[in-house]
């Protein structure tokens, strides 16, 4: 085994769309060199981690071989794929990165706020530039998807050629950014491809996507056709989108203000690094307030029904000095992610009260996808032409489709999840191993695993409730006074219509009057019988069985 | 103000999709007579009802008029229109109930479960008996849906003819159960109608609806072109939906077996009923284990992701002795609610895991809606011509979109949410007051408002954790040994890398050391300070602000 192979290792990303995180290694088998494409998060929720604030991918096994990493790879600016960098980059060794203008831009800020070196990120220019990282050789080609200077990966290899494609459609007028430049992506191809590690969000949209172009018309005249102020809200990320809408305000007569702290920020990122060259003037919240409702348009943060963004705000009153009214009319320029429909639904209904008219695209007359639909992956496939196809970017469902997909064309495929090292050296693709992997927390300043059992240990308090048990045993294990119980999330009254506290204090009581001796010398045996009375007497009363808390004090 | 009036006040289900209850009084202001058509539950989600089992329409002031009530009438057995009656009956005095055969077969089974008197349901024949109930006539006249023998209600009134669609759409060949019948509607409201009170769901949906009897011939396809095991879900309560896919199966030679206690229930009440004539040969679970995978068709419930239904058991491993493998297909003929979507996503990829090819009803060929469309609401709106349109059973985007429709139509339209009461004797719909309404929880056993804080304790508990804190302080008011914490659901260790108990518990010794005698006497200020020094000392520690139960124990 000490000749040398090339490895492909996804810790994010590959069986979810989220977090994503793609190694490759080059090298004699456990002395692989590493290159890490894209760092990014993904978003908790009530359901599975209340209380969160990020998920970032376990990225354990790299660190413990950080020494081996050349170098960081950054695709595109999205938080799926640059949110956790800041967050690992110490632990990962503090690698060289390297991104693009725009993409670094928003790194950078990033790495400031966690008083990290913003220089750590290096811009690179577009291919046909490459950058050495240890054995490989990389370069960033330019690919339209929903945000400026997305791009494809060409990662050349002592065993080959990869395109690792990044998230990407094919859009020949993306309004702002990069067309999808088939002849060059022919021309890289053209001397082989080993591998193609390619985008998989929409193998299930059997139509061919839709350039961003093809929407501008529609808002325009929707714009035009309003008569009180309007609203628009998409990703802030979208910079093409975010010149779509303001330019049919423009043309509309309308004076265009953004609100929300992460669509100036875009915005200003974009213009900075000269992606964005033109953009109507944009005029500041409060000088919005005082225009006539006709002169204004506002472009919005929270398409996802983000509760502390704009769009939420605006639904539930006044924002900014601006408060909606009948007449109105109130744009969702975006899809909903599933998870978020019941958000953007509660928005929604607000508006409704208010009197504002909402417009979605359930039409798809207002928002295009930045994926590649089924024809589109099929196009790829028949433009890179490569010997192995590895799907990623998707679920287990999604990465199974395209597999299938590649297999009936005939391209060694494979079905590559999170912690799966595939070997890519051969004619086909490898299984060589699992490593552990997962998600971590970040809760409040703290990483914590997900399976540390905290989060679980919340979700159950919220499921069943919590009751705090406290007893006093004096020097001869007698207890002193009687047992005091507190109850949170459970019903003050039960069947027997007396408090629950006082309920559960007698039956703790009477087991505690009962108890032996010797069972009361025991921390442990007397925290279990506390927790068991109490649980049985929830469950009589209230129909519940709560989580318990037994303290015991020993007065010695 | 001694002059008789009618009213409509819905309580439940006007400003939401779910819970549906609507009450129509008639008499002098205040003393009106009372029915209340359909009492329906919604489903808990963890965002906003943790831990709850069902949520209630807040019927508080019905039940404080329960003098009043001369009926409940049901107009079909889904749980959004029956599944609050056997919980509340008791608090409502116990009113007579009318329902139809199958509707009242099933609510029977639900008051015995509540150990109410199953013959408190009393079974109506359909239109045109009528049912007298104080002032009011109400006659039960078919209508199609997705469920059997859903009605539309005839109440008449001395101040007119009201008609109350119920869920309702326009299929003239449903498969189960009644056709839409448009000359018998003509016919009932050919003498005048004072107003309509009508299903707004699907308002949205531009197109006319489809007919169950569309979707026969694709799942007829796509079973006999499978090769594996087929397995297939829908709502247990879609009992002509069970039949096509029954018979699809069927004719494919494929034995039928139903999984799921609530499916059995369905087959079993509408067979019991007449409901259902005509069904294939049903076999138990553990004879379809033994068949060979290509003679077996297994329908279960769980169409939208529900942990502990059969969809989701078989996607997680072995179920009745049945696993599924590569191969074996997964139907979904069914739409998923929003909010259920992450459920439903997790159970498609787990099967994905497995080799188990999922359809979904992505394209529109295995599932039509039970509601009508907007053009079939225009439809049933130029059928019955009423004088006033209320639309119901929507959230407030719907009943105002709805209400549009028909104030462009020339009705007398409002949009009257849960609480409103209108006035409906007049030419035009009068808002003449509004009431206290919202949600009950069913707890456990227990029922509390959604307001009370409960849950809201809970929400908190799951989103920032809980430090439980106890001190004890002898007669002197003095420290008796140092103070104890205990964390539930939240990290161990902190910024200083010590455990954060320990953090705490210094802290929080160090302020008890400082505390002047005077604070130390008083209950309320020795909490509230240990409070702040536990929230301020997490949030130094691991950035979050935790729920606190202080627990100070005098020994005197």
């Amino acid at each position: 085994m000490s000749i040398e192979r090339l490895i492909y290792l996804p810790l994010g990303g590959a069986g979810e769309i989220g977090m994503n995180c793609y190694v490759y290694g080059y090298g004699r088998p456990e002395a692989e060199r590493l290159i890490v494409v894209d760092l990014g998060v993904t978003f908790p929720d009530m359901d599975g981690s209340p209380g969160v604030d990020l998920i970032l991918p376990d990225v354990t096994w790299l660190i413990e071989r950080k020494d081996r990493i050349e170098a960081v790879f950054i695709t595109h600016a999205h938080e799926d794929h640059l949110g956790a960098l800041a967050h690992l980059y110490d632990q990962l060794g503090r690698p060289p990165v390297y991104a693009r203008a725009f993409t670094a831009n928003l790194g950078r800020q990033k790495m400031d706020e966690h008083s990290h070196d913003p220089k750590a990120i290096k811009t690179v220019s577009k291919w046909p530039q490459m950058t050495a990282a240890g054995p490989f050789n990389v370069g960033f080609v330019p690919i339209s998807h929903s945000i400026p200077e997305s791009s494809g990966l060409v990662i050349d290899t002592p065993a080959g050629r990869i395109i690792h494609t990044g998230d990407f459609k094919i859009d020949e007028n993306p309004g702002v950014g990069e067309p999808f430049d088939r002849a060059l992506w022919a021309e890289i191809a053209a001397g082989g491809v080993k591998a193609l590690v390619c985008d998989s969000t929409n193998i299930f949209s059997p139509l061919p996507g839709r350039s961003e172009s093809t929407i501008g018309g529609n808002i325009e005249a929707l714009v035009a056709g309003a008569k009180g102020r309007v609203v628009a809200t998409t990703f802030a990320s979208n910079v093409a989108r975010l010149k779509t809408l303001a330019e049919a305000g423009d043309r509309a007569g309308r004076s265009i203000c953004l609100m929300g702290r992460a669509m100036r920020r875009m915005v200003d990122a974009a213009v900075e690094t000269g992606v964005l060259t033109s953009f109507p003037t944009v005029i500041a919240p409060e000088d919005a307030a005082q225009l006539p409702r006709d002169n204004i348009m506002l472009i919005v943060t929270g398409s996802q029904g983000e509760r502390r963004a704009a769009s939420a705000q605006l639904a539930a009153g006044k924002y900014n000095g601006i408060e909606l009214k009948d007449g109105d009319l109130f744009l969702f320029s975006s899809r909903t992610i599933p998870g978020n429909e019941k958000g953007v639904i509660k928005i929604m209904n607000q508006l409704s009260e208010k009197g504002v008219d909402v417009v979605d695209d359930a039409g798809g007359l207002y928002h295009v996808s930045g994926h590649a639909n089924r024809p589109d992956l099929e196009e790829m496939h028949a433009i890179i032409r490569p010997q192995i196809l590895i799907p990623m970017h998707g679920e287990h469902r999604h990465l199974r489709e395209h597999a299938r997909l590649g297999a009936a064309r005939g391209l060694q495929s494979i079905v590559a999840v999170n912690g799966m090292i595939v070997a890519l050296d051969g004619n086909a693709p490898k299984v060589a191993g699992y490593v552990e992997t997962g998600r971590t927390y970040l809760d409040g300043r703290v990483l914590i695993g997900a399976m540390d059992g905290v989060v679980r240990d919340r979700i159950r308090m919220a499921l069943n409730g919590h009751v705090m048990v406290n007893v006093i045993l004096d020097e001869n294990h007698e207890p002193l006074g009687e047992p005091w119980c507190e109850i949170r999330g459970l019903a003050e009254t039960g069947r027997s219509k007396a408090p629950l506290v006082e309920v559960l204090e007698a039956d703790l009581d009477q087991w505690l009057k009962r108890a032996s001796d010797k069972v009361l010398k025991d921390d442990d045996k007397v925290e279990e019988a506390l927790k068991r009375v109490t649980r049985q007497t929830a469950l009589d009363e209230i129909g519940k069985k709560p989580e318990v808390t037994v303290v015991i004090s020993r007065l010695t």
